[in-house]
């Protein structure tokens, strides 16, 4: 392959008139071009670099809702970020993960539960390649690379969609909540309910025998964050003088809508390893071609999300409005998470832009049930969540009827185990800061230290 | 490869001294090493992963604009950036890329103009093979494999670089256009303009029939986003009082310097995906090692730039400045960008340095044409821009006359074509806020919110 | 494999089941299943992809610092930051590689100082190798494959070590130095004391020669930075009104909280390259299962450190530390960093908590000692990078008396070595800003702008 000064063109133009050789000289393919280490590393290494872009999302989450919450309360919502996530790691790696993945050795009962082994770690055939060194046989090798991906890249790559879970709660149910309870409750959720229902598909669960298709996590992420976050905010009721007794809703808004937009690139940056690592593999053309078109539908979908979400605020409100626009990325990525494998990117830019005018549409929704979240979370994940797992049924190829009984089902587990474990805690330790300190700020009450304390108050 | 406990001093040292044997026994190499179906999935992958940093550089633009306008103007700043990446998006995909990349079957005229094939999707021989899943033939993967990388993943990473120019001309156009005619100019740059002027040469036009040598555009991104820009600006004019009668020039400083500083870090980031997946290929070791010389390029680069820009600034004014050090930093990654393959590091160097000091000579000359450039975009990227691709012709393997031709050429179409679109908007819907809009702040009048609500302002 | 629409459960189930056929047909493995140039390919790729999360890291650092530095400092901390990578990278360039790794041809005596050819460059045989494009001969290609890996990506990779070592520094002497002698400090410390020190371990050098082990730099990259900072601190004392006479220590708060939120999060997200990028090589299937490895406990120890960081201080103080749960992943990330590829995840866990609870107790005693620490970094990167190097003598393959000996070793070299040249600095042109500067702020000094020039101050 030429390397010394192409230019873009004119290696484009060679390959597409026949000038120039192909890359290499191609022999009649057999369908292992590729060797079956190299599949392994591919596979291993697309987990990884995905991953971390997932384990991003973190961040993301966490400007989103520095942004989007007030002033008093940005040093809580950044602590309870920053937790949520190094517990889902924690809780993930001491019991989630089996819970997840059964496997066919574990306590399975009729694809309901996984099992209990508790503490995963790497395999056995894994630390014995490694501390063999020079000295591995081909046995051992063998024994490694015939699992396809390395174990450690998969529970990495898992874990961090179970932080992503939990980062969704924290948003909707900020600036009253209090920090100990929350982190009780993203302990149970991370360890037990998310594990439980995701094995039900991602695990080899009943759903997944249905046929039920969720390629990224629409429903196994986004809705069960929103779910588990419902539940939270009914439980917990709404900030002080959110909603008035006339029926009036006063707007709160966020202190810092810069970060806001940060957290939004970052989401969407993150997302790329989110639906692009979901194909799972890349040790193959076929591989690496359905993770480009996955790439593509997401872009595509996100855009037409914000597009969508700013041209509804335009027309309803006769202005644009940032903080639509960026959850309308969100909703647009929340809707295509299902299914980014779409064979036609029209189709993404239609499920995107449907997900991105539904966040416009349920925002004042929720107010009006006086469901009172915080940054629209429920809006941007559960209800584009559940949209884009049906048209999955719709545009992709799922029965529509069978995605809507997997939608209809985690919904109504998660929904209510959240609502139990909630309610346990607001009946024992209580969930709620006391009226003081959510006047006062949950800065100062819960984390002892101001956000901006040098900023002057806007008068 | 041992990989229980190495040390990097042991493996690399004994390396060196031949006590250990190479990473795999070599049989007497044929070029075609790495199999055809790797080195499209490697190829694939750099688009991707390289394309995704690039993405992540809206994110920096976002950041150093927000950083750099007034705090009344920095809603309306974040807005512009999420919609014009999403614009971007979209308006490649309906159109942009076929004008770019004619192929051999479009409708071309003299290399000039691309075709008009609506609509891009996947190629046909990909959403076959990835149909056919484990029933693929040989020859399905030979159709896909030929192509040396996916067509998604191409779309990816080209679709970033025409958002990228998009990002360039918010910044010098804040605080003082209209939302939605900014956004049509947006749709019209990233659908016709960009498109037609990049494929002249990477599309296999003219230019790039003459030798003309932009290896990830510093002509073809940058430029021509400052010479859109500049277009804009004239016919915009500068912000109330920026200019006195008396020719003095107010200085209205950037609200939020952190955020620019993040901003510069994170376009910094991105540009190794910029520069780097703009070797278009990572099939082979020659690519890879080629790859590694542009990493090392870019990085020095940059960093020429901001020590240049740093002693510039501390000789002309006795004051380091911060602005002049990020500016800087962006000066010497847009020079670099034309040849980020120069063999010499120390070239490279030089390149980088010398586009950073322009930056502090170009700021206050446009300051002197009265052109008010709100981030110094037309200092970092035309000027800079410009100063690259020349020194393709010094340093590089181009001939400077034919780097002069296209510089020239392409500056001409762009702010020509640019200056129409502008001049047709302000007849039509008009493109300034009305004075008392910019007063109060676009903010307010644009986005109906601020961007720090609860801020006090500064006495 | 099957690419058309898998389920996650199914591809698992099916191949833990056995009823799928594993990802290629094998054949009687040989340890060389990837061809020598797929390996290169691959090792190249890793160290660029993971120098990119490294250096994004500056970024990081340089959140992390201006969020918790006073207002009326900020902008000289983004200088320094953005300066001090540009510094580092340069002088890296320049002399530092050279003397890091001095190989077998270079000035080398006794294993302590390496050789003195200036001016890096990428290999003959890679330049060879690129300028021949098509007409390469198979011993061009063995040549550059041999080597195992392109000698600028692993420039790449090691420069953005040192570069990480300066940023240590900048954090814990901010608000009261001035810039450009700290910026001297900066060139010798990446010029000469890093590159010495480093030599004795990655480069081959005695430290190596004894066993010494540290994976990715506990001591030879975080505890030296620490080291080097400490030596800072003490020569230039604390700020004015930190101590009182009577004992006491003024809280001095950081400005923006949720900026060193993000810049933690930012550390954490790089550092999966910082670790997994240090297993140097992905060319095996052994390789890509230690990166793995590598990877989960480099998350699970920094989430063990804030959990165990957030508890200590829940104790303490009864209240949760915002700047201590953040502190507190960094003193995980940092523990685990001499030995991420311990063989079970709890290792991993047990010392990256021990990491995190240090910080707690370190922040006060440094304060006790009066030794003005602005962001904590002795606490997080001297104290826990001790610890870290250590815990390889306990739970790793390491002997604990060499892990001293290094430790200790490194620490009176790095710390003699940056008194003497702080103390030169001091005596020469002054190293602390005058009393007017540092009341107002060195941004107006220094800098000649405010980082937040429209935001009024807290009354």
């Amino acid at each position: 392959m030429t390397v010394s000064k192409p230019t873009r063109g004119w290696r484009r133009m060679a390959l597409a008139l026949g000038i120039a050789a192909p890359v290499a000289a191609f022999a009649p393919p057999a369908l292992a071009e590729v060797s079956a280490e190299s599949q392994y590393i591919f596979n291993t290494f697309s987990f990884l670099i995905h991953g971390v872009l997932v384990m991003f999302m973190a961040a993301g989450f966490a400007m989103l809702e520095s942004g989007l919450v007030r002033k008093k309360n940005t040093a809580a919502i950044c602590l309870k970020n920053i937790a949520l996530y190094s517990l889902a790691g924690l809780m993930f790696y001491l019991i989630g993960y089996t819970i997840m993945y059964p496997g066919d050795g574990g306590w399975i009962v009729n694809g309901i539960f996984g099992n209990l082994d508790l503490f995963y770690d790497p395999s056995a055939a894994e630390t014995a390649l490694i501390a063999a060194g020079d000295k591995a046989t081909p046995e051992q090798l063998k024994a490694v690379v015939d699992s396809g991906y390395s174990v450690p890249s998969d529970w990495f790559f898992q874990m961090v969609f179970v932080a992503t879970a939990a980062s969704i709660v924290s948003g909707t149910v900020a600036e009253r909540i209090k920090i100990w309870p929350f982190l009780i409750f993203v302990v149970v959720l991370t360890a037990i309910i998310y594990p439980i229902q995701a094995s039900w598909v991602w695990g080899g669960g009943w759903l997944d025998a249905m046929g039920f298709s969720d390629f990224a996590g629409s429903t196994l992420v986004h809705s069960t964050g929103g779910w588990a976050a419902l539940a939270g905010a009914i439980l917990l009721g709404s900030r002080k003088g959110k909603y008035t007794a006339d029926g009036k809703v006063t707007p709160m808004p966020g202190a810092n809508l810069p970060l806001a937009t940060l957290g939004t690139f970052i989401l969407w940056f993150g997302w790329f390893g989110f639906n692009g690592g979901s194909q799972l593999a890349l040790g193959s053309a076929a591989d690496a071609a359905a993770m480009s078109i996955v790439y593509v539908n997401t872009n595509v979908a996100a855009a037409a999300g914000v597009v969508i979400a700013m041209l509804v605020t335009q027309m309803r409100y006769g202005k644009i409005d940032l903080t639509m626009a960026l959850n309308g990325a969100i909703g647009g990525l929340v809707a295509i998470t299902a299914g980014p494998d779409v064979d036609a990117h029209w189709k993404a830019i239609v499920v995107g832009g449907i997900g991105g005018g539904l966040v416009v549409f349920a925002v004042p929704m929720f107010d009006k049930f006086r469901i009172d979240d915080v940054v629209g979370a429920l809006s941007a994940h559960l209800v584009a969540g559940i949209w884009g797992t049906l048209a999955v049924g719709i545009f992709g190829g799922g029965s529509f009827f069978t995605q809507l009984i997997g939608a209809v089902a985690i919904g109504i587990f998660v929904f209510v185990a959240s609502f139990i474990v909630w309610y346990i805690l607001k009946a024992t330790v209580g969930i709620r800061a006391d009226e003081e300190s959510e006047m006062n700020g949950l800065d100062i009450a819960e984390v002892g230290m101001e956000a901006y304390p040098e900023f002057g108050q806007a008068s």
